[in-house]
């Protein structure tokens, strides 16, 4: 009898099935120390409890992309073990902030399966949930992966294309209770510029880079609890690199975009993302932002804007897509975002 | 006059001596953070509270290797320092669990000394306990090892050779006070497989492999105060590398024994141990566990699994030893330890 | 309309102008595990909240050294991101410890100026205060770097170069509260020696060795949240290396100092600095100290050390400066520094 993992294949999916991830975990003021070691996180809102308390919170929350990748990382063993490609991203809504000493569980429901014409593989849509030692959802979005078949032979399933919101709503974006950015300070959070400073269609060159050792993405990757092979076996590959974790390279982008978006202090809505290309120790990562969309919110002082973040390893700033409307070989990740700042 | 310790030489230990080993150490959740960021450290109980709380402890403890390792890790200037080989352990038990606030520091007795007959080397004994800042000791073993003599001209001691216990009996290991797996979470825990499920003989590879960063075994190492130069200098081989410390392959192959063994959740002793080859940077270490005996508690609902954990660096599963008897050049650990499991 | 902060130039600072830095920061228990982590830090004071109340206080705090680079990394955004070289620091003083909990926040008075003589450089001398979310000072330092001009032909300033005190008189050295020698234990200290066993112009080879990896100093400096490109970007140098931040090497060097002088527990004065070549990854740190001064102090039992600390890679132990009275190849750092110890 085998007592390991193998993981789901996509025949082992079914609409509306519900998965309870294993392993729940709690977090502490280490996760927060070590989310400030791995990335250049400096968003104030999230290293002092000072500023977030002047912020209205009761203190400095975990990292949102943190919170992300934890419940993210239990979703791996029962979802993307057997994933040949992680496709995209919709619908993430951060719902209640993580505080040091929360204990978080993840459960994904099944809402979309649909067999590829290769009959091989087929696209897996699932609905996670990050909840706390409460039973309060923190943390809701919808990824989809392509999965392997088993058995080719194995019946296709009724197609279901679950049907996404393209971007949320702002009325969708959950405003953590109390926050209060009248008495914001613009000097210690790092940045001069407010919601009013920033135009759709602005483009933002991050100007900072970072290279990526292979220690340091393990690391980082395992923190999150995340086990997939290929992240940590230099076997896999002949040139013994280890595939570094899409999340990886979404906080080292996010974090990067402190320099020029400094007050876009909480990720409140995950619209779209697109892993374009894989990232690799060595690669030295830059990020660019461009300004998507702005609204007012219901809460006075707090406007929301929609950011695309892009990471990039080599490169123009603000280079994007070739000619044939495909992404760049350089470009590694697009994100689509909703963040807080003050009015 | 030399201010800086030169560690002790074989003719420098007496039978009955005691040694209390310097540096108390004060753990807290980012021990416990720091544990998850450098192993694949999934076991549910050292990972989740509320888990624990379920299982009937106060809280998550800190991992029972984390806590070996920092009690291990005094011990090292004192009697390790002129080592030539750790060659094993015995009558390891983990007394009580360690908690996030706890400052431990390390006692040694010696029990035993044998000089080699070459005359340049001999063999320490030594009883390890790790204590609490309530003196309660949390952990006590025996390990002994080959150490220089400073002068091969000094006599040779008596021999005396400790009667160590071959295996631990079940009465021996200590149960946590309040452990009741009675509302033991399976799907929680990631493991469908109770104690009752598993056989004497039977063996698990555990599939996963790490890729191992000079980086990443500095760092565990350093967090537990282990001072052995062979770890941090890489002037001292030829090559660069560095030695990779021992107790870094136990918790590697500890957390890959996850996948198959999720529910071996505490360990409570340690019957012997053998660290067959060295571990360098670039090795990717894999593991596999057998199970070597069952044994009832007299805790309700809570099992002792006796299991060989061994750690391997290429190789196929399962291969232990060659022809000649000796461990296979691919085998990095072979260690036997008691688990807790729910029945 | 750029956003990002391209720092200050050389024409950007004038005297007496003060600079309130961004992102303040929220250490804990995660700060000072990672701090284990990094180097290998023994120090009993800071390992152990139990040997810490043993000496008065009330539970172990972070490192003085961890509290110097929270306080510096702050400042690199406005005073060093054009920065040719760090020439130096003096007037450092420690005034009270930072526990886990508290928020620190760094601010800088302009103090000196002086154009270099080619007109394209020009020294800037701030004095920087560590703040905590009391708003009391718990360090101040005075540190002078050469910053790049924007426009050679900007005017230059009336020459101010600040009157420093070469070393700092034992009366300005701040003895925290409540610190109490008299029940030092030495045995758990790790050094029979005390403040009467050292002489002044003796020298002491602290024997161990640290090979660095670029993830270690990496993670090191991005814990602080220094922002300087040259340690994190590998497209900066045609060798793909990273320039370590000198004050990882002073850290290093300082952990390592534990293995001769384990008693000189707190750091309380900074009477100068110079990192005399740069470290790269690769390098294998070792350090040597001489004792400079010996004082005593106004708190019976305590006694003040003046130490200078080098940091090498490479060369003989205790060669510091060639024939030509400047440093040798092999110096990475030269620190003066004042420390505490049990008479």
């Amino acid at each position: 009898m085998v007592k390991t993992n193998a993981g789901r294949f996509f025949e082992d999916y079914q609409i509306g099935q519900v998965i309870g991830h294993a392993v729940p975990r709690t977090v502490s003021g280490g996760e927060r120390a070590l989310y400030h070691m791995l990335y250049p996180a400096r968003h104030a809102l999230y290293s002092s409890d000072s500023f977030a308390q002047a912020c209205g919170l009761a203190g400095s929350p975990l990292d949102d992309l943190a919170a992300f990748h934890v419940v993210f990382g239990k979703t791996v063993p029962d979802v993307s073990l057997n994933a040949v490609a992680n496709l995209g991203y919709a619908e993430g809504r951060w719902l209640k902030p993580v505080w040091p000493g929360d204990t978080l569980r993840s459960v994904s429901e099944v809402i979309g399966l649909k067999q590829n014409s290769n009959g091989k593989t087929g696209v897996v849509w699932v609905r996670t949930e990050g909840l706390n030692q409460h039973d309060e959802v923190v943390l809701r979005y919808v990824r989809w992966v392509m999965v392997k078949k088993r058995d080719t032979d194995a019946p296709a399933p009724d197609a279901v294309v679950p049907d996404l919101a393209p971007v949320l709503a702002v009325a969708d974006l959950a405003i953590p209770k109390g926050l209060d950015f009248s008495n914001y300070d613009f000097d210690l959070a790092g940045e001069p510029h407010r919601w009013g400073d920033y135009e759709v269609g602005e483009k933002i060159d991050h100007v900072d880079g970072v290279t990526v050792e292979e220690a340091e993405h393990m690391m980082a990757t395992r923190l999150w609890q995340n086990t997939s092979k290929v992240h940590f076996d230099g076997t896999m590959r002949e040139d013994g690199k280890r595939l570094i974790y899409g999340g990886h390279v979404i906080s080292l982008a996010r974090t990067l975009s402190f320099n020029g978006l400094a007050s876009a202090q909480m990720i409140v809505g995950l619209n779209a993302g697109a892993h374009a290309n894989p990232c690799f120790a060595g690669d030295t990562v830059r990020a660019w932002s461009e300004v998507l969309d702005k609204a007012e919110t219901d809460v006075p002082g707090v406007g929301a804007i929609r950011l695309r973040l892009v990471a990039t390893k080599g490169g123009a700033p603000f280079d994007l897509r070739g000619e044939d409307g495909k992404y760049l070989p350089s470009v590694l990740l697009d994100l689509d975002y909703w963040a807080l700042m003050p009015v």
